[in-house]
C-alpha cells in the first residue's frame, strides 16, 4: 500500500519498527524443529508465564494457533460450541472440520454479550447417540463483535459451565491484550480460566508474524506434533520470535492509545447512525443498514479519499486502529468519513 | 423387549408385519453392487417419482442417507447451516465433520418454527476469507422439535434464500410422510423444494431397515460412489427393499392413526403442565422443567409400570406412537402416565 | 442377470436358497440400534466364538467391517501397512484415508506370498518425526492375489513382527472360510493371531448381506459407535442376520466344492498359458499378458457365449466359483473358455 | 547447540549469514495475507521463473508446501503413488491422509533408482470400484535415499507414465538445487516435467525459514486458499522472503562445496564398510548392518567427540554437509568418525 493511504482495514498491517528490526537482526537463533532456537524458547516461556500456564508454542499464524488448540481439546467427530460469528468457524477456512474432523454448533452471533445459560443448554452429554461436546470456544476481544470485551464475570460463568460438563474452554485471544488494557484484568487472571489459548503478536502488537498456543506442558507437547502436521514447524524462526519478544516488551500498554483513537472515530461516525456498538477497544464496527451507502460504496468512497476500511458484509464494515496510524492520520480519517457519510 | 411392554421410545421399534414378511420372502433379488437387484431398482424409481426427482438410492440407515446427501452438496471445508437440534449434527455421531470435513454453524433450536431471515443472515459469501456456505438443511418433521411440521410457506422462503445465495437445500425427511399426512401437502410438492432429500422406511412406515437419498440423476450417480465409501454397498438387498415397497404401499396413509394416538397422549399429559408443544404428528414432546419428576425419574417410573419412553435431556422426554402400539396400548399408556405424573 | 448366464464374476452374486429365505422369514427381530435384535445378537456371539474372540459386530458390508476395524486400531494421522493390492486400499474407495485419516504405505503386490522381513523393515517407530505405524493388515484369502492362502507360518511371523513393534494385526477375512477349508486351519487358530478381523457372510457363504467385525469386547464397544457414524446402525436387521446364521450352519464346509470347481476351470485354461497362479481356492486368476486377447476382449467374447467374468486390469481377469454355479455350469464354462481362448 | 560442536545432522541447522541478516533487516514488507508484501511477491515471481512455471507461493515449511501441492492435485479419497521412503508419507506426520484425505500406495524404498514400469503398473483407473489414482510424487534429491539424484531420463519416463494415465506429477524438490548442481540439469528443465513442485530455502541454501509451492497460476490461486486453511497465511513475512531471495542469489552454486565435503566424508567412512550408497550430493548415508556399532551407539560415540549425526533407523544414520560446516570442521569430523569406527 502507498504510505499516503490511511489503512484502517486491520491491525495486522503494521510494519516492524526500527527497534523491532534491530531485535530481529541481532536475534540468536537455532533450529527450532530440533527445539534449539533460544529466542523462540525464551518467547514461549515468557508467554506461558504471562498467562500462568506451563507452556506455550510459537505458530506462524493465529489460525494455526487456534486450530492446534482445537485439535488438542476436541477429538475428531466430537463437538465444539462457539458463537456463529467466531473467527474459528468463520475465517479459518473450515480447518476445524476439514482437518480436525471437529463438529460444531453455534450460539447466535452476539459478540461479547454471551449468555452462559444459552451455552449450557447446548451441551450434549457423552453416550451412544449424540455427538459428545468436548469444548467451548470464546473470542477475546471479539473481532466480528466489534472488538467487544467479554466481561470477566461471564468468562467465570462459562468456566463453571465447562467444569460441570467436563469440557475444555478455549480462548481465541488474538486480541486479549486489548481486553486486558480495556478492562484492566491481569493477563494471568484470564489465563487461569482457560484450558487452551491462542494469542497473537501481529494483531495490534506490531510483530510481523507469530501467534502462540498456551496450555499445560502435556498439551503443548502434543501441540508440537500437531504443529508439524499442519506444516508449522520452522527452523531459525528466532528472527520472528525476537520481534514478538520486542512487541511484548514495548507494545502492550500502548494499546490504550489505539483504543482512544478508535473512540474518536466512533464519536465522529455516531451522529450518522452507523455505529453498530460502542467502540470498546481498537475496532469501530459500522452498521450501514440505515445508511444510504452500503458497505462497498462506503469503502470505495473512502478509498477515493485515501482511507482504507474493511467490508465485512453487505451492510457491515469496520475501522481498526493500530500503531501505524498516528493522531494526524486519525484526524484525516475523521475528516474523510464525515465528508463521505454526509453526502 | 418383552411384548408386554408398551414401547413409545421411537417409531423405529416396529417389527415387520406378516404381509411385509411375505413380501420379503418372495422378493426377486440380485447383486445391487452391480446394480442388478430388481427390487431395489424398483423401490428407488418409486421413491424418486413420489418426490418428482430423477433418481434415488437405497441406504442402510437414515444417517447414511443424510451423510451421503451432505457430502453431495457440501465439499470438505465448506459450510452447512442447520438448526442446533438437527439430527444431522446431533445424532449422526459427528460424521458430517469427521467424514465429510463439513463445517457447520447452527441457528437456535426452534424446531419447525424456522425464521428464514435468521437463516439468510448467517450465509457467508464465497471468497478468500470466510468459509463459504454451501447448503442449508432442514428436518421434516422435526425430531427433537417434537415432531413439528415446517409450514410449506417457510420452506418456500428457505428455497428463496437458498436460490439467492446459490446454496443447496437439503431435507432430512426421515418423517416427511408424517408431515405429508399432517398438513396434506403432496410429497411431490415437498420434493420440488429440495436439491437433496433423505427419506426413511423404518421410522413410522414399519420397514425393518432402509432409507433413500433422493436427487438428480447426476447427484445419485455420485451418491452411489459415496455410499460405497461409507460401506453402504450391499448385495442381494432386495429382501429389504421389498419391505420398503410394501411399507410405501400400505403404511403411509395410516400414519393419521398414529397422529391421533399421539394427540390422545398429549391430551392426557397436558393437564400436568409437561407438554412441551402440541403434538402435531406422532411425537409427544415432554418438558419436565416444572415437574417434580425429571426425565430419568419419569422414564424409570413409567418403565416400572410397563411403559417405555425416551429421555432426551435432563428435563426433556418423548413419547412416540407407531404401528405396533394399538388403541388398547395407548389406553394403558394414558393410564400409566396419569398415575405416574399425579404422584 | 438372466438366469441362463453363467456368472463367474464374483461369489457375491449368489441368491438366498429356499432354506435361507425361510430362516429370514421367520427370524425373531428387534431394534438393533437399541441392541435388542436377538437374531443379530446370536449371530454376533456365534461369530466371536468361532474365532475365539470376545465379541463381534454386524455390518452392512465387508468394506464397512474393514473400515470400522481400521478406525479401531489406527488413529488419524497414524499409519497402516498393507500390500499394494489389498482390498482395504484398492476397493474401499479411499475410506481409510478420507474417513479414518489413516496414512498407508504398501509392500509390493505379492498376494499371499508375504515376506515378513519386508514388512518388518517398513515399520516406523513412534516419535516426533515420522508417521508412527500402528497396524499391519493382511487379506485371507487374497482377492487380487488370485484367492491365495497366506500360510499359517507366515501369519505367525507377522504376529511376531507386530508384537515386537507393538502394532495391531488386522485380517480382512472376507474369505477366511475358504482358507480354513483349503488349508484345514481351524478358524479359532486364525482368530488368535489377529487383533481385529472382518469376516463376510455374502462372499461364498451365500447370505444376501452382511459382514462382521471381530475383536475384544472393548474394541467392539467402540466399533458400535464407529458403525453408527459410518451409517451402519440398522433396526430390525435380524432378517439379514438370520440368513447369516443359516449360511454359517450350512455353507462353510461346502466351499470345498467351489474349490474343486475352480480347480477344473484352472486346469482347462492352463494349457493356454493364461493361468496367473494355481487356483488355491474359489478364484481362478487369469494373466493375459501373453494372450492375443486382452481382458476386455476375453470378457466380451465369453459374454457373447453366455459366460460372465471379471476384468481386473487391462491384461488381468478373474473367474470365481460359488454356490449358484453347479457342475453342469462349470462344464459349460470350460467349454466356452476353451473355445474362446483357442481362437 | 554449542558452536564447538560439528553439526552434521541436517542442512536445516544453518544460521543466517551477516549478508542475509542485513537483507532481512532492510526488507520492504507489507501484509501478505492481503497480498501486499513486495518482497514475498518478488520472491514468488523469481522462483516461478526459475522453474518456468506461472506462479509460486511462499510457505512456512517444506511440509506445508508439499501438503498444499498434494491437496491441489489429489482430491480426498483419491490416490497418491510415491515411494515407501518418501518424505511426504514419512516425515509429514500423516498430513496427506489426515488433512487431505489422500489415500497412498507406495513402491519399494529404492531412493532415486525408480523403475517407471513399476510405477506404471500400480496406477488404478477411474471407475466405480477402485480408488482412482490422481498423482505420482517423487523426491529430488532423495532424503532417505542418501541424497540420490533421480536421473533426468527417469523423470521423463515418469512424465510419460503420468501423461498416459492423466495423472499429476509432483516433485518434492526440497533439495532440487543439489540435483541441479550435481547433474548440471537446468532448474527450468526440471520444472517443465512437473505439475507441482515444492522447493525449500532453508535446506542447504541457508535461509532460516521458507519453502515455495510452484505451479500454474490457477493452482497457486487455489494454493493460497489451502495455505490459509493450513494456517500458513502470514503477515509481514517479507523479512523471511528477503532471506530467501538472498539465498537464491548467493547460495545455490556454492552447494558444489557441500557435495565435495560429503565426498570426503564418504571416502573416509567407506573403508569401514558403512557407506550405504555413494554420496551423490550433500548427504552421506550410513548402513551399519555389518558394523559392530548400531546407529544409536555411533551417534552417541560421535557426540562424545563433538560431532552430531542423525539416526534414521536402528542401523541407518546420516551425515549432512552444509554452509555452516567448513573444511576444518570436515577434517575434524573425518578424524572423529575414523576413530569411532575403528574401535
Amino acid at each position: 500500500m502507498p504510505d499516503s493511504l490511511i489503512d484502517l482495514r486491520s491491525d495486522t498491517v503494521t510494519r516492524p519498527t526500527p527497534g523491532m528490526r534491530e531485535a530481529m537482526a541481532t536475534a540468536e537463533v537455532g533450529d527450532d524443529v530440533y527445539g534449539e532456537d533460544p529466542t523462540v524458547t525464551a518467547l514461549e516461556a515468557e508467554v506461558a508465564a504471562l498467562f500462568g500456564h506451563e507452556a506455550a508454542l510459537f505458530a506462524p499464524s493465529g489460525s494455526m494457533a487456534n486450530q492446534i488448540a482445537l485439535q488438542l481439546v476436541v477429538p475428531p467427530a466430537h463437538e465444539l460450541l462457539c458463537d456463529a460469528d467466531a473467527h474459528v468457524v468463520t475465517y479459518e477456512i473450515g480447518a476445524a472440520a476439514a482437518y480436525g474432523g471437529i463438529s460444531s454448533r453455534t450460539w447466535p452471533a452476539v459478540g461479547a454479550d454471551i449468555d452462559p445459560d444459552v451455552v449450557a443448554a447446548m451441551v450434549r452429554p457423552d453416550g451412544y447417540f449424540a455427538v459428545p461436546t468436548r469444548a467451548i470456544a470464546v473470542e477475546q476481544t471479539h473481532n466480528r463483535g466489534g472488538g467487544g470485551v467479554i466481561p470477566l464475570a461471564t468468562l467465570r460463568e462459562l468456566r463453571r459451565v465447562a467444569d460441570e460438563a467436563q469440557l475444555a474452554l478455549h480462548c481465541d485471544g488474538a486480541r486479549i491484550w486489548h481486553a486486558h488494557v480495556a478492562d484492566g484484568v491481569p493477563l494471568v487472571e484470564y489465563g487461569r480460566l482457560f484450558d487452551t489459548m491462542s494469542v497473537c503478536l501481529s494483531k495490534g502488537l506490531g510483530a510481523p508474524v507469530g501467534s502462540l498456543v498456551v496450555g499445560s506442558a502435556e498439551k503443548i507437547e502434543r501441540a508440537r506434533f500437531i504443529r508439524k502436521r499442519m506444516g508449522g514447524g520452522m527452523r531459525q524462526v528466532g528472527v520472528l520470535a525476537a520481534a514478538g519478544r520486542y512487541a511484548l516488551a514495548h507494545h502492550v500498554e500502548r494499546l490504550a492509545e489505539d483504543h482512544a483513537k478508535a473512540a474518536r472515530l466512533a464519536e465522529a461516525v455516531a451522529p450518522f447512525g452507523v455505529l453498530a456498538t460502542p467502540a470498546r477497544t481498537n475496532i469501530v464496527p459500522l452498521d450501514l443498514t440505515k445508511s444510504p451507502l452500503d458497505a462497498h460504496a462506503l469503502a470505495a468512497a473512502a478509498r477515493d479519499e485515501g482511507l482504507l476500511i474493511s467490508v465485512l458484509g453487505p451492510r457491515t464494515a469496520r475501522l481498526v486502529t493500530h500503531m501505524d496510524v498516528d493522531d494526524a492520520a486519525v484526524d484525516r480519517a475523521v475528516d474523510i468519513l464525515t465528508r463521505v457519510l454526509r453526502r
